[in-house]
């Protein structure tokens, strides 16, 4: 028997009373570490993990807003997941983390809402083709001159728009297209696809060529792939692209999508961002 | 004295039990009602107008999320607005609209959360050049062959992607973009603009060009602009563009922009919609 993913220990969450009140206990994982705190990508994945263990639960996520009230502290964090109005076809979810503050005092650190659904095939199509970029196998993996943990959980290859490698203030554009996997490689899920929704570095630093601190503030993943769609995907890469819209009085925005290798787009996902300076 | 503007007389909230815990009394608008209940841009700014009153509001509105949990019935309702977190220069709300069902028995009919924020000025820029089109006063109005009144409380000037005149199945692109502001005009503020963010008829009645039931279940708004600069606007006109990424199994995104007629990107909003068939 195989230990689980880096990533399925990072999410991994204890019912603390029983399954049906929907708190859960998590843990944070120094595999996910970003400067300060755990990487969101993962935080919001484990918010949405205790959604889809709940006993309640109805159908499949179709959109998660999760928002970063404070720096996560390392350590033990509750998850609580609530479905608070249950239709036909959707279910609405509050979700709060709560954890203890330096006084110890249990303090509100996420807040969020999140919408599931039993989907039925209806008429589809794509209305954003996925650009023509070379095959993942063409691109080489980013170097990565940094010591932040989440970073190396992540085979990024960068298309267009890395990271700059001088901080000269030269930018002209935030626009960022990459192939993207968990590394070592997971079969996608809804939770994996939530946290790949976050790996872009903040867009500032891209339009402005400056490594201005920033930090995600609240965050949207719209999911338009059923469970079947992404067990289809396997461990295959995918194509995200980023870039933001404004930048302005200390918040930017961040619009991106994640495509399959085969080009269904799986994930439309929205940010706002601060920035420093 | 005038009367107020028929949309602060929708968006109008009574004090439940004095203005320190949150809950404020609301009641929909038949000058705002849509096909079943009122128009969800006007619910989303009442939501918002509970933040901006409420005494302990720290800063201006960076960030809103509402889910329309279920179709808000013709009446009156209660919104909670709750500030959960509150740091030095941004604060964390969350959002609720409760209605008494048909058994008299109190129901969550919409949940949220916002962030609002204390702004500095720092390096700023938009990223998402306004289009070029015509002045608002080169393009007519749109005919209104409707009977939905809050369609009539804004003046629409379509310049691409108005809705289909024939339902022919022919359509093949799901861009909108228009000229629009309140009808008669008013002076643009966080409320207004929130309300002016859902506009746009449903993206698939566009691509499909056919009028399928279609309706928001979440919507997200992220304000670029402050209050200086919704002040300059006044009563002008905003430069609305809405499109479709994908549509799929019964659930659409759309992704919006408003521009000042000056250029300014003010708003960038997206939304997940439901349709059928």
């Amino acid at each position: 028997m195989s230990a689980p993913h880096t990533f399925d220990q990072a999410i991994a969450l204890a019912a603390q009373s029983g399954e049906a009140d929907g708190r859960y206990r998590g843990q944070t994982s120094p595999a996910y570490g970003n400067m300060v705190g755990p990487f969101g990508g993962v935080t919001a994945a484990t918010v949405l993990h205790a959604v889809l263990r709940h006993p309640a639960l109805l159908g499949e996520p179709v959109a998660l807003t999760v928002n970063f009230a404070a720096a996560l502290a390392d350590g033990p964090f509750t998850v609580e997941a609530r479905p608070v109005r249950t239709n036909r076809s959707t279910q609405h979810w509050v979700l709060e983390i709560v954890q203890a503050d330096a006084q110890g005092l249990p303090t509100t650190v996420l807040t969020g809402t999140a919408v599931t659904a039993a989907r039925r095939q209806t008429w589809s199509v794509d209305d954003e083709p996925m650009p023509q970029v070379p095959a993942p196998a063409a691109v080489p993996p980013r170097e990565i001159p940094t010591t932040v943990q989440w970073v190396r959980r992540y085979d990024m290859r960068p298309v267009e728009g890395n990271i700059p490698a001088v901080w000269d203030g030269s930018g002209d554009a935030s626009r960022s297209t990459l192939w993207v996997r968990d590394n070592p490689p997971r079969a996608l899920d809804f939770l994996s696809l939530t946290a790949l929704s976050d790996v872009f570095f903040p867009r500032v630093w891209l339009r402005r060529a400056q490594p201005v601190p920033a930090g995600t503030v609240s965050m949207t993943v719209y999911f338009h792939a059923g469970s079947a769609q992404l067990a289809a995907v396997g461990s295959g890469w995918l194509l995200g692209q980023a870039r933001a819209q404004a930048l302005r009085n200390g918040f930017f925005d961040q619009t991106a999508l994640l495509w399959s290798e085969s080009g269904e787009l799986l994930v439309t996902t929205h940010q706002i961002v601060y920035y420093k300076e």
